[in-house]
C-alpha cells in the first residue's frame, strides 16, 4: 500500500518522477493495465504467493492513474524485491551463535517492490481510476490493519515475561519497584488489547457481508501501540540491567579463558543457569535493539500509518458536534 | 461499601474503636443481626430506597463479624447520615444565579452514613461472617464498578465538548495546536471508552446466570479513569484561557457600571453572545475545580478503590507464569 | 500586560471594537496620551500602588497606537477594577470558618483594569508607538515573567509537605507506593526549580546593566510549571483519599448529634486529632480545586503566556540550524 | 564501581561465592593489598590510562573487606579485560561501508574487568575497610557521575538535529505537527541540560577544596536521563519515517540492477541526494538501534545508576520533615 512517496508535500501528479506513486503507466487492448512504481515497507511480501496493491491515500481527480487496485502473483515478470537491513541482521547469520541471535527463530522482513511494466490482466483489476472511492477505500483498510496491530499486544504479553524473568534471575523480583513496573507494562499492554477488541466487537456489517471494524476505535488502539511498546521496552530494559549491552559474546564464553571467567563472573540467583540468563538479556536485547525491534517498535510506529495519520482520522470521526451539543445543554446556552 | 477505616495499616479487629468498619454487634433471637459503624463517601444516598452493606476487603477469620453483607431500607431507624461539603457548593445555593453555578441542574452529593444499632431482619442478611468469601466478593464486585467506570467517558464527552466550544468562542479553533489537543481528548477518552466496552465483551455468565465483565480489563480501565480525566481537565483548561478563572460573577455583570464594562470587554468572536462565553467558561470552571469537579475528578480517582487497589488486581490477574512461558520458549531456555 | 484580546484570530486594529486592546486613544498637547482599553487577569492590581502598561505581543505598523508602554498610579482617574470570582469564593467569606477554607491566611485575586480615557503624563510614557521593539519587549519580559513562575516551586513543597502529612495521619506512609509517589512529586517539582534556576545562572547582562535570564531555559522551565503542578496536585488527591471531597463541614463538626458522630468515625491513626485531619483534607481541597487551586494550577497554565506560546519561544530560540550541522558531520553528510 | 554483583538481594559476604563483589582477598607486608573479583560495564576501560576501584553502595561491618578504594594502572598483571557485544557490532567491522554505519567515526566499548590477585601497593591504596565511609563516598561520587550526564543533552542536541534533518529531506519540515515534535524534543532535552547546570551552579565546596554539585539536582537530572532519551528517540524515529528500519544496505545500493532503482525510488525531496538521506537514517538507526543506542539509551537508563537509585537518594534528601512544616503552618495545624 506504501509508495515511497518522494517529496511527501506533493501529490503523486506532482511529483518530479511520476513513478513516485504506483499508478497505471498504460492500458491494454484487453482492458488489462500495465503498472509503474514502486511500494515500500513491504513487510512479508517474500513468504507470500499474491499481494494486493492498493493506493495509500485519498486522491483528486488529477491523480486519476494513481487510483489501482488490483491482485498480482508474487512472482510476475516485471517486479523486483530489494531487501531492507535491519538492525543486528548480521548477528542473524552468524552460524551456530542461536544465544546472541537473541530470538534463534523467528523475525520479519521488508522489501521494497519495484513494478517495472508488470501486467495485470482485467479479471485481477479491482479499482482503475475511480478516485471518489479512494477515501472510504483507505480509512476501511487501515481500520481492518490499524485494528490488527493488537498483535503488539502479544509482543507485549513476551516482554513481560522476560522482564518478569530477567528478574527472577537477577534475584529481584520481590523488590516493590520491580513488582510495580511489570504491572505497569502489563497496565500498558493490555490497553492496546481492550482497545483493539472493542474496535472488533464494536464491528458492523457492510451491505456486502463483510464486517468492518469500529473505525475510530481502531484508530484509538493503533495510536496506543505508536506510544506503549516504546514505554514497554523501556521499562523492560531498566529490569534487565546493564548487562542488556554489555554482555560479552557468544565467542568469548566459549573462549578457555574467558569463558571460564564469565562462568564464575555472570553468577546471578542461585539455581540460574548463566546461559539461561545470556538468553533472557539476549531476547529483551533482540526485541528492544536487534532484529525484532523493527517489528516491537519501529513498526509499531509506522506500520498501517504513522502516529499522525491516526490523528486525522480521530479528528475527522470524533463528532466534535455532537459533543458540542452535550456540553451547551449542560452550560444552558442557547444561540 | 468503604468504612471509615481509621489507621489503614491496620485490620477491622485491630482498630482501637471496633466500630470503624461496620460489624455485626449483636445477633437477635430470630437470626437477625444488629449492626454498628459507618460507611464513608457514599454517593447517591440520599436519593436511593436501598442500601446495600457489603465488606470492603478480603477478611481473615479474626475479622468474622466485619464479614456482613445485607439490604437496609434507607429510612431504617438508627441510621444518620452527614452530607459533606463539595467544593463550590455554596455557589449552588445563590438563588437565581445559574450561569455563575456553569451546570445548574446536575449534581451529585456523598454523605457519611452511620450505623447507631441498625437492626436488620434475618431475609435481608446475605453474608453473616462467611470469611472465605469476602475476597472473592470484592473483587467480582469491584469488577463491576470498576467497569461501570466508563460513565466517566460521557463526562468526557462533554469537556471534549465544552473545550471545542470554547475554542470557538474565543476565535481559536482553526489553529493547529487547538486541534491537536481536541484529538488528544478525545483519544485518551476513547481509551476508557474501549476498555470498558472490551471488559463487558468479554465478560462471562456464572454458574447462577449473572454476567461477570473481564475482571482485568474492567480494571485496566479504571486504572484510565485515575489518569486521563486530569488530563483531559488540563487540556481544557488550556483552551479555556484564563477567564477560567478570573471571570467576574453574576452580581459584576448585573451591575450598571461594571456590567457595561464587563459586556463591551467580554466580547470574543463575532456572533458570540457574552452570556454564552460566560456559560461554557462556567461550565468548565464547575467540571474541573467546582461541584462537578468531584465526580469528573477526585471520584474519577478514588470511586471504586485508588488507583493502587487496580494496580493490586492487574498483578495478582495478569498470569505473569504463562507469560514467562513465553519468553523463555522464545529465548531457548530450559530450566 | 494581557488585553482582553476580543477574536484571537485577529490583531489589535482588525477587531471590530479598538478598544479590545489598550492603546492610546488620543495624544495630548503636552506630550501625554490618553489610554482606552482593558487588562484582563491583573493578578494583585488591588494591593499595588502603580500598575506598568505593556502590550502584550509583537505589534506591526498598522498597530501603531496599540504599541504604549507606561506607569500609571492605581488610582488615577478613568480606572475601574472589576474582580473576579474564584472557586469556593464564598467559602473564604464563612465568618469564622477557618477549617474549612483551608488557607485562610493567603489567597490571590485577579482584576479585569478598564481604562476609560485615563491621562498619562509624558514622563510616564516609556514607549509610544515604536512598534519594532514590541517583539524585543515582550521576549524579555516574558523571560523574567516566567522565570519567576519558579514560585510554583514554592507551592510545590507546599503540596509534598500536605501530601506526606496527609499519608502520616491516614497511617499510610510506610506502604511502598506512597512512598515513591511523594518522590515522584518531588522529582516533579525540583525539576521546576532546577530549570528556573539554570535560567537565571546563565543570565547575561545588557548594555543598560540588567540582567536578563536565559530566554530558552526560562521558557523550558514555564512550559513544565503548565504540566508539573497538575500531575502533582493529581498525586496529591491520591494520596489524600476520598475525604478530600466527601468531608462534611464546620456546621457538621459543631452540630451536637453529627459532631459527636463524626468525632467517632474521622478518627484516623493513633495520636492524630480529628481536628488535624479535617485541616490538612481542606488544605489539599484548596490548593487542588479551591481558591488557592487558582494560583497553583490556572494560574500555571496560563499566567506569563499560555503553554503554545512557551513553544513558539523554544522554536525561535532552539537553534535548529546549529544542531543539523551537528548531525551531519556525524552521519558524514556534505550538501 | 559496579560489581557483578550476583544475586541482587544479597551484599556482598552474604554471596555464594566471595568474589561477586571486588574484594581484599590478603594484605601484604608492605602494606599493599591483593585484589579479587569482578567490575562490570566499564566503559572507556580499554583507552584509559589508569582505573579507581571503588565500592559501588553503602557497605555494613560485615562486608569490611568490601570496602576498598584504589588506582590500579590499566596494563597490572592478573587483569584480564572481555569486551561486550554491542547491537550493529558486526556492521562496524563491514570494511568500506561508512554509511550504514551510521556514525563511523565514534562510538563506545564496556569490558568485564577480572580481578585475579592483583597486588596494589599502598601508596596507591585510598581506602581499607572503612566501611563508615562507603556511603558519603558513594553519595558523593554518584553526584558527580549522575550530574555529568549532561552529556547526554549533547547527544540529544544531535538527535534534534537529525530529526530536523530527516524532515527537511522528507519535505515534511513545515507541517504543523513535525514542527511540534521538534519542540518537544527540544524541550526535553533542554530539561536534562537545565537540572544538570542547576546542580553545578548550586555545588558547594568542601573542606578540601573540592566542589561538590548539588546532589538532590544532580539526582532529578540523571533521572530524566532514564527517560527523556527514550521519548526523544520514539519521536525521532516518528519523524524518520519508516524507511529507518526497511532502508536497504550499502551492497544494494552498489549492486547494477538494485542500485540504479534505489536510486531512482529513494528520491525525497528535490535538491536532497539519496546518498544523504541514507546517511541521516543511518545515523538515526545508529543512534536509537543500533551500536550508539548502548550510549544515548541504555547507558542513559543504567549509567550511574539505575532509576531507582537515584529516586533513593530524592527520597533521602527531599526533606520531607521541612515540607510538612511548611503545610502545616498554612493549614493552621498544632501538634
Amino acid at each position: 500500500m506504501t509508495d515511497v512517496k518522494g517529496d511527501r508535500m506533493l501529490t503523486p501528479s506532482q511529483q518530479e518522477d511520476p513513478d513516485l506513486f504506483v499508478h497505471i503507466h498504460r492500458r491494454l487492448p484487453n482492458g488489462g493495465i500495465v503498472l509503474r512504481g514502486a511500494k515500500a515497507h513491504q513487510t512479508g511480501t517474500l513468504n507470500s504467493h499474491w499481494m494486493i496493491v492498493m493506493p495509500g491515500a485519498a486522491l483528486k481527480e488529477a491523480d486519476k492513474d494513481y487510483a489501482v487496485c488490483c491482485a498480482i502473483p508474487i512472482d510476475a515478470p516485471g517486479i523486483t524485491y530489494i531487501y531492507g537491513r535491519q538492525s543486528c541482521d548480521l548477528r542473524a547469520m552468524e552460524v551456530g551463535n542461536e544465544i546472541d541471535q537473541g530470538n534463534a527463530k523467528f523475525g520479519g522482513q521488508e522489501t521494497m517492490v519495484c513494478f517495472e511494466d508488470v501486467e495485470v490482466p482485467p479479471e485481477l483489476v479491482f479499482m482503475d481510476g475511480e478516485v471518489e472511492f479512494t477515501g472510504l477505500l483507505v480509512e476501511r483498510f487501515t481500520a481492518y490493519h490499524r485494528r490488527s496491530y493488537v498483535c503488539k499486544a502479544g509482543l507485549g504479553d513476551v516482554m513481560l515475561g522476560a522482564a518478569a524473568t530477567v528478574s527472577d534471575y537477577n534475584g529481584t523480583s520481590k523488590a516493590s519497584h520491580i513488582k510495580d513496573k511489570l504491572v505497569e507494562i502489563a497496565f500498558l499492554n493490555e490497553t492496546i488489547a481492550g482497545t483493539a477488541l472493542a474496535a472488533s466487537y464494536g464491528g458492523k456489517p457492510t451491505p456486502s457481508g463483510n464486517f468492518l471494524p469500529e473505525i475510530l476505535m481502531a484508530n484509538v488502539c493503533k495510536q496506543h501501540v505508536t506510544r506503549m511498546p516504546y514505554e514497554i521496552a523501556r521499562l523492560t530494559q531498566d529490569l534487565a540491567g546493564g548487562f542488556l549491552v554489555t554482555l560479552p559474546g557468544d565467542k568469548e564464553f566459549s573462549h578457555p579463558v574467558a569463558g571460564a571467567l564469565l562462568e564464575k563472573y555472570m553468577k546471578a540467583k542461585k539455581g540460574v543457569t548463566v546461559e539461561n540468563r545470556r538468553r533472557i538479556l539476549r531476547l529483551i536485547e533482540n526485541m528492544t535493539m536487534g532484529r525484532n525491534a523493527v517489528g516491537y517498535l519501529s513498526e509499531s510506529m509506522h506500520g498501517a500509518g504513522s502516529p499522525q495519520a491516526q490523528r486525522v482520522l480521530i479528528a475527522r470521526l470524533m463528532d466534535l458536534e455532537a459533543k458540542k451539543k452535550l456540553a451547551k445543554h449542560l452550560a444552558g446556552i442557547v444561540e
